[in-house]
């Protein structure tokens, strides 16, 4: 690829090695998560929401479970102001939830800031200025110092306007595009308004370290982020957040490892909506954490409808294999996926497991409001026995002999590659009804007896293509008698090699399912039968298999 | 949320710390990548592909420069054992490239494996079995000991069947599963397997590290490789790959800290294509190299393409926010993020700059094929004056004064959010030309005069609502004395503030804008006037601050 020499990296390494984190294992304990979809991610929207839409989606946020929740940019626009006073005036923040907003070092946007915050039980006043050198240099024009002028000043406002406006303010400070910044400048610039504020164990500070543009792998993020942890000034007073982008698909990356470096709260989306690619998708490390046995904190139990309601209010798509919540991410559509997954499924029912193990589940699909029948086996050309005959054992109680199973999987396959479609549950069950049930051309049964003497007789009368025939035959058992009936009458060649039944339903008036393999020219051919008695099902089976024969001849 | 205790982590630490990865900063060269598009990523469709298609998506990851490419699992399928017949006997594969098929180890399907291969002039054949504790348990119930057995004796079949088959094969191996997998026993395996190939420098045989299903935080993953790259038996003839998947979210970065952890080798798809979450993505991992310096041995220069071909080959849709090849991931819609992008470009102009380093854009949205103009400053509600002022300028031509880009943008940020949708580039031209250019209403400029003396004298002739009158007036210029005539003439209050103007277009004929900003009631108002004669734009500029003001009253 031509140009690649047009660049560099971007990001500065910290001063001194900080890898303490890459020791840790893993995320103990959930974070504090605070929603940015409605400043960041409606920000990014093609269409940004509407008032109404605001309302409705802050709403589901808290339902979710979210404490924290930026609600945007007050002194920045109409609609934004609008908003937040609509959710003071109208009392829609409960007492648990403190709403976060956003502003510029600026007087007159601070003041305004602070005037859209009036009467707020509880919010986070959060100050922001960009920090990194291509900022300073092309955009702002200034020195470090200047930089650190401006959010000295800014943090000055917040102490001064905090004063005079009633209400329960808590500050947040992000050295905006820290991952451009050397991290000794973004060190100095944080504590020199920390110096400000002066956090205490009542009053404590925010400080975020956002990837506003992600420029480095996730381990460098991680050792920038301990090396600020380690060196912030009031630390124990400081609650460190981040705030990762996903320019390089790590976002999740970023604010695990980051997690691990000392950060105690993550600024997020649903799904990863936001600029460009999106900032870190928040289900993802919540589910992330659910999956190793960590609680989340945060409530993602019906994701259908978490999906749907995010959808209708941004007007996104949650692609396809977005982990989680996308509608593929629990598909198995190969077959050795499929055996595998039904078998750990038995495996977990025999055993009584305590822990989930299935393979090719990373969790079970019911604890997020998901289902086996329609969202995890899927069948297609690709998929196999196991998954069919799971598929159809669970939707339609039929439990096959394992050789069938692998005949039946064959003729699905077939059926699929040629229709180039995936099937769904019931049309595998009518392909099974259609190519091995109560098959009745050219033979179908139509009465039979059994006179029990050294052996069992039997006379059986069958339609021969709609011509009326009754046939003797004995053997040792009925099946035998029958099959021995068939033989001698008909002219026909075969064993009886597979015979198993079992019951369809659970009550003492269910119907039965027979299935019997016959072999015939060196091979096995299935036929299955379906009545409420069983010996007539499994003259049915048996009649299945020798039409199934007839036809492949 | 409930049911988080039924989870525990399902990995295994390495047994000794295994962390040196962590100390690299970044990955210097470009693994050697394997496209698994046809194979996993087929497998993970709706519909998988048919043939046609496999072999137009065959070439197509030819030309993008993958040297190696999984086409399946031929012994599995008729349409994969005809594609891989297809592909050698119509002469499809390049000399420079490898494909590779994936076969259990089992003799029916090693045979059948081989068969498919025949003529092919360069192959990798792929063994794999499950070595999991889950899968070893509950799938296979099977010893530690039988597991290996089954990888052994695949893997002397393949010496085996690769000398008796025509052809240049090199054997890969994959505990599959391996994420589930103790360390030790992964070690184990891989060791015996080479034991029995004992590859050498000219014969080397690539060891695979899947994760199947992505258990671990990806420094656990990383540590994981390490140990394994770190003690495995002919270790400088073994060429390490890693395969990794979804799940979590995280698949690149375990791809990239594989990487540093030894790895030389990527098994992915393009645009994380594959089973439920997907497989890593390689057009990201080759991308964050690229952003970095590092040629990434592929070409992604036509990414609009590569997404078309790719959409219409999988039936997938590759989703908005996909690093570098979604639609939305170089848009920026926010105001300070339009304006620096524009301060950024402008800078990179005038400093004439070897690397890239424009804020809020990883890289250069040219360099996979993609416009400025509709792909990166996009116009809603939440953009501002920088960006809209940019916009117009790139496309039409007109810089602006500051202040009177600031009006603009209020007043198309206003349009935006009232219509509530998006503004194409058309439609801010539009409003620029309706609201501020040439106005008429009520006064429109039909001729002017000017007589030069101590002062300027003019007489101008307008039209006032469709009468014509004639006004006289004097100044100390030629638009001062216009601005005079019509003040004295008409009643008018204002002061002409602001004055520029610059030609529209480089040749000796082009037209000219001018932009006036007069005062009046406390505000600046803004007028635009484009003209061949740069006078005659002046006095028409003028009078459209004229007409917006009385307007405005």
């Amino acid at each position: 690829m031509k140009n690649y020499q047009k660049y560099q990296k971007q990001y500065f390494m910290p001063p001194v090695p900080s890898l303490k984190w890459a020791q840790k294992e893993t995320v103990e304990q959930a974070p504090t998560w605070c929603s940015v979809d409605l400043r960041d991610g409606n920000q990014s929207l093609i269409v940004p929401m509407s008032l109404d839409e605001k309302v409705e989606f802050f709403k589901y946020l808290v339902k979710i479970g979210f404490k924290e929740i930026e609600v945007g940019f007050p002194a920045a626009s109409e609609t934004e102001y609008n908003f937040l006073r609509t959710l003071i005036e109208q009392d829609l923040i409960p007492d648990d939830v403190t709403v976060q907003v956003l502003t510029q070092s600026r007087e007159h946007i601070i003041k305004k800031t602070f005037e859209s915050l009036r009467g707020a039980k509880s919010a986070v006043v959060h100050l922001y200025n960009s920090t990194s050198l291509a900022q300073r240099e092309q955009v702002f024009r200034k020195s470090k110092q200047e930089i650190i002028d401006i959010a000295v000043f800014g943090a000055k406002l917040l102490n001064e306007y905090a004063q005079k406006t009633e209400g329960n303010f808590k500050f947040e400070y992000s050295p905006e595009s820290f991952t451009g910044t050397e991290m000794e400048f973004a060190l100095d610039i944080c504590n020199a308004v920390l110096d400000i504020w002066k956090p205490t164990a009542d009053n404590q500070v925010i400080i975020n370290l956002p990837a506003t543009v992600s420029h480095s792998m996730p381990h460098v993020y991680a050792s920038q982020v301990e090396y600020i942890s380690e060196n912030l000034k009031y630390r124990d007073n400081v609650i460190l957040s981040l705030h990762p982008h996903n320019d390089r698909g790590c976002a999740v990356a970023d604010s695990e490892l980051g997690l691990l470096a000392g950060a105690q709260r993550i600024e997020g989306t649903l799904f990863g909506n936001g600029e460009r690619t999106g900032n870190v998708d928040i289900v993802t490390l919540a589910m992330n954490m659910f999956s190793q046995g960590v609680d989340p904190q945060l409530n993602f139990e019906n994701m259908p409808e978490t999906v749907a309601v995010y959808e209708k209010m941004t007007g996104m798509k949650v692609y396809d294999r977005q982990p989680y919540s996308g509608k593929l991410v629990f598909a198995a559509f190969s077959g050795s996926h499929q055996d595998a997954i039904a078998k750990g499924m038995k495996w977990r029912e025999e055993k009584n497991c305590e822990h989930w193990t299935v393979p090719y589940l990373p969790i079970d699909p019911n604890d997020v409001g998901r289902e086996y029948e329609s969202d995890v086996i899927r069948i297609n050309s690709q998929s196999g026995k196991g998954g069919i005959g799971y598929l159809l054992e669970q939707n339609y109680g039929y439990s096959l002999p394992a050789k069938m199973r692998e005949d039946f999987g064959y003729t699905v396959k077939n059926v699929s590659d040629h229709l180039h479609k995936e099937l769904k549950p019931e049309e595998v069950y009518d392909i099974f009804k259609k190519e091995y049930v109560n098959l009745t051309t050219p033979y179908s049964l139509i009465e039979n007896h059994f006179v029990q003497a050294d052996d069992i007789k039997t006379t059986v009368t069958i339609s021969v293509n709609g011509e009326e025939k009754v046939l003797e035959g004995a053997g040792n058992g009925r099946l035998d008698a029958v099959s021995n009936a068939l033989k001698e009458n008909l002219g026909l060649d075969f064993t009886v090699a597979v015979y198993t039944e079992h019951a369809l339903e659970s009550s003492s008036r269910s119907r039965a399912v027979a299935y019997v393999g016959i072999e015939a020219g060196g091979k096995t051919i299935w036929g299955a039968g379906v009545h409420n008695d069983i010996m007539d099902a499994s003259i049915r089976a048996l009649l299945s298999a020798v039409n199934r024969m007839q036809e492949q001849q």
